[in-house]
């Protein structure tokens, strides 16, 4: 029965050691990072890196797959007084599509109560900043930005284009609640997910990447979408949406969210699909809202809703090279068309608001009409829906719920900064969330490298998360690898994004790993890269001898040739002469005629 | 004795013929293009591409390494009177670092008596093209921007930002000619490498990429090389460069060069500084003269000169975080630092271009102190060697000698555009060729990704050339698998640049491709790829049978949930609709209060 108690990586990365900064408002919270040790060679302290890894790099944590992680945020729901808990709805066969015996995967073992709000209240984390309350999600939050920087003694020099966004150089608890109220940043938290460990999506703060998992009707199991979520966020997925659309779909979630340390998406529509055998026109509001309600008992943290896509819009798809691409969207579409009907999700999207605000389910609006090809970018179609998009933000901040919005898709370089920049004026600078975009499509099997390029672009430009795409996308479900190169890819991306954004820590890390290159410590060069088993691997095929790895020289130049080894030798010539006496003799053309040292000037 | 006649990977990429176009100035030039066919269903022509790949992907093609290639321009380089052949400079023991008995690679069977200009002419494009003369070179390569487009009939659409670059709708052998003289564009053409077939460098053409081979002290051989330089370019590689720095250079370079199809590059230095056995100090310009002479006669295309680096801007690169990382310029800054004396490369420029201007090697000036980590990107050390490239520039043109200006490093993305924008200030327009930029130092195993990004980047912004980077950087050197990732990745670069300037042929692949996702062709899809082994097995993966091949899905989806499948059903039923009728019907909110059809609207 491997499905009963799956088994996942855990244990640290090397030389990292997982360890807790405490709140000072809420003395109860302990933030993780991950501090990487550099050689004592290095006189340098650690090196303290964002950890979205959860309990399963930490060698003391007990991991039982078939308990769950700790219910970190149990007690801080409950404190607050305004949820009660209930029997809640359960399960039915079709939410599982029916599936029965050696089929149907497990329930989870454990069975926690749902829980509510009470008397209609909106338990969501904006509803909280607008009333000006300080969550401990938000010191949380606050803490686990500054990366372990203590305000006073680490102002650092800043440098960069923002754009426009605010990044200050040190967050406070006050400007994570200022940014949640003002609808600028996100805390995906359903407060049926008390595992998850706060973090937030917002232009102001470091940009954010989403891995996507779930299995298919074709393939693909519990035990390795588990797995599959624990290794993203071991490479640094900081939320994990489950895309799955098989059969098994309501137990496959549960073990993935009872399991999962960050926030977890969905796109209801796809489940809600499966209830009604597949045929989209079959889909109605009444198995809809039952599905959302469904979900956001089990602890679905964001929903993806393509409530954009509007009947008179799917002419504009029409000619398009690739039509409609977002499932959801062609779901939509197709049945807007069948029943000459506008999106039951347009018309009752206030009733979708007031299910989320009652369990904190934050939205992500889906763009349903988003471009799938080059020459489909930003065309009126994707731009329309944009701008329905606008109107569902108002409405949904209106009733006190969390947004982001979903961004494309295929764009070419020079037409992805529109598309930031009218996001942030029709969608009142609600978090953007963009999937890449891809800058040409004629590269399958290297999507997360067309797109990654267009993903660091739009990071910088503002966009708060960065949906992955993995070397399979356009011709298959990933696998384990896959969706390591696509977390690295997009690891890179944000953070090129932050350095580019001026964020505040951004370069600690880069110049820590610089010095170690120039420094010839080839461990800490490997343990402070995104991938050290990679970085590793790589320099062993040529140089496999533990003596290598302190030599001055690896077998790209060899040591004759190696410029760093040279310029070691310059710098220390250098000092012995003097630096200033040195600049001053070495003026333009000063040089030219001066006579040699008796000794050659050795 | 495998090395005397090594094996190379041979046969053309599937569903692909190599054609020629003829000349219409010089009938007896023919241009090689690749047609990929698409499938009957398609309805579509084959897609014609730029092919870099030469005879080896032709089957018709006899390929011995141990004769070389064709020798192509022999004929229009003799016709134009102006060189003669001589004796020539013969190999001494110190060209191949005293490598002896079984450790010496053999020299190339066939010896081919070196040519060089009469007179002290200048036997280079620019000065023909100056005097007004279009060269079968010229024509050549006009036909070759064009992918096979006809100027009338194929006028397109364009779309694209190019930052103040000249892209005409369709390439003229005058235009080329035009741009030559300019010096915005470089056709590096050794008249003892006719093998190669013409190619251009300048921010009006396609985007070109370069690919680094060479062996270091420390591995790899002969075969080896000559692999991966067929290698490289049957993956796309415009130029190859050969950064050999062990013993064999000589023999090595000679195998290289006389089966390369594409234009070699080097860095005398390199071998100069074997020649003295290593010793930085030892260097001097008699020995590099002679070096340049011998590489000359040998058919190297373009040389990279570090002449930039001068005596006064060592100070400027002591307190770096990585000192100086360029080989050449380290080596440099150390000879100059020992003498303390001004570079001989500097003193001596204009005797270097007397040698240049005889057989037409082009420069690539070399970036010597360009930043080798975030921190000291853009520096006071980068940017005084960028004004004086211009300086050496101005020199070389007035010489009639090809120039072009190499660029970094690692740049973060906020700080790419100034570069470009600086060097075609300070360079006159002269072309750009970047290594990268890596816009992030913590991803050492994936460095081809964090430096395509900053390539896509700056080849949009102007740049010509874009050297890559594998994802062996820093690590190790590059082997085969290595190579053909980092030329793929950089096609990814150089044609996302290419769609973002709005070149007016750039995104035909592009649409092909698309509809064939669109319309489930999945074998034009993988024929369309830059990697159509990757994507196929990618693919293969999940579904492997045949059948699968005209599947309407792909397992990332399943059949139910295929938006494009979705999208056909949509766009049948909106044609039974008849669009503009729908349209018409679904104009905003019209549709909301509109009576289902008797039949429930199907």
């Amino acid at each position: 029965m491997k499905d009963l108690s799956p088994t996942v990586t855990t244990g640290p990365l090397p030389a990292s050691r997982r360890v807790w900064h405490k709140g000072e408002r809420h003395p109860d919270i302990r933030v993780p990072m991950r501090e990487i040790d550099l050689h004592p060679s290095a006189g340098e302290p650690p090196v303290t890196v964002y950890d979205s890894s959860g309990p399963y790099t930490d060698p003391a944590a007990g991991i039982a797959i078939d308990r769950g992680l700790p219910r970190l945020r149990e007690g801080w729901v409950a404190a607050r007084g305004d949820t009660e808990t209930y029997d809640g709805r359960h399960v039915r066969p079709e939410d599982n599509g029916f599936a029965e015996g050696a089929r149907l995967v497990p329930e989870f073992p454990v069975r926690h109560t749902p829980r509510r709000a009470t008397g209609g209240r909106a338990v969501t984390q904006i509803a909280y900043a607008r009333a000006g309350i300080v969550t401990p999600e938000m010191e949380f939050v606050a803490i686990r930005e500054n990366l372990g920087r203590k305000a006073a003694k680490e102002a650092l020099a800043r440098d960069g284009e923002s754009f426009g966004a605010e990044i200050p150089d040190f967050i406070t608890p006050e400007f994570v609640r200022d940014e949640v109220a003002k609808g600028r940043a996100i805390i995906p938290a359903n407060i049926n997910h008390p595992e998850a460990e706060p973090m937030a999506i917002g232009r102001n703060f470091l940009v954010k990447i989403n891995a996507n998992i779930g299995n298919s009707a074709v393939t693909s199991s519990m035990a390795e979408e588990v797995e599959k979520m624990v290794w993203a966020t071991r490479w640094g997925a900081d939320t994990v949406m489950d895309l799955s659309t098989g059969r098994n779909i309501h137990n496959i979630r549960d073990w993935i969210i009872r399991n999962s340390p960050v926030p977890i998406g969905t796109v209801p529509l796809y489940q809600a699909l499966e209830k009604v055998g597949g045929i989209a026109e079959d889909l109605s509001w009444e198995v809809f809202r039952d599905t959302l309600i469904e979900q956001a008992e089990q602890g679905v943290d964001y929903f993806t809703i393509h409530a954009g896509v509007r009947l008179h819009m799917i002419p504009m798809t029409v000619d398009r090279v690739t039509g409609i691409v977002s499932r959801g969207g062609s779901i939509m579409a197709k049945w807007c068309l069948h029943h000459h009907r506008e999106s039951f999700l347009y018309e009752h999207f206030e009733e979708i608001c007031d299910i989320a605000r009652a369990y904190d389910v934050s939205f992500s609006l889906g763009d349903g009409l988003r471009p799938g090809s080059i020459a489909d970018a930003n065309d009126q179609a994707q731009f329309a829906e944009l701008e329905t998009l606008g109107e569902l933000t108002q409405i949904a901040w209106a009733r006190d719920c969390q947004v982001m919005i979903e961004g494309p898709g295929h764009v070419p370089m020079h037409k992805i900064k529109a598309n930031m920049d009218k996001q942030l004026e029709v969608c009142g600078e609600a978090p953007f969330y963009t999937l890449g975009p891809l800058t040409t499509d004629i590269a399958p099997g290297y999507d997360h490298i067309t797109s990654g390029i267009g993903a660091a672009m739009i990071g910088w430009f503002g966009t708060a998360m960065l949906c992955y795409v993995t070397p399979k996308e356009h011709l298959g479900l990933p696998d384990r690898d896959d969706v390591k190169t696509g977390v690295i890819t997009y690891k890179i991306a944000a953070h090129a994004a932050d350095l580019a954004k001026g964020h505040p820590a951004a370069q600690i890390r880069d110049d820590a790993l610089s010095r170690a290159r120039f420094e010839f410590r080839w461990e800490d060069q490997f343990n402070l890269s995104l991938d050290p088993e990679t970085a590793r691997s790589m320099h062993d095929e040529t140089l496999p001898k533990e003596a290598h790895k302190v030599a001055h020289f690896c077998s790209m130049c060899g040591p004759k040739f190696c410029s760093m080894r040279i310029s070691h030798d310059i710098r220390s010539e250098a000092q012995k002469e003097g630096m200033a006496k040195m600049a001053e003799k070495f003026r333009e053309g000063g040089a030219l005629y001066m006579p040699l040292d008796k000794d050659g000037g050795a």
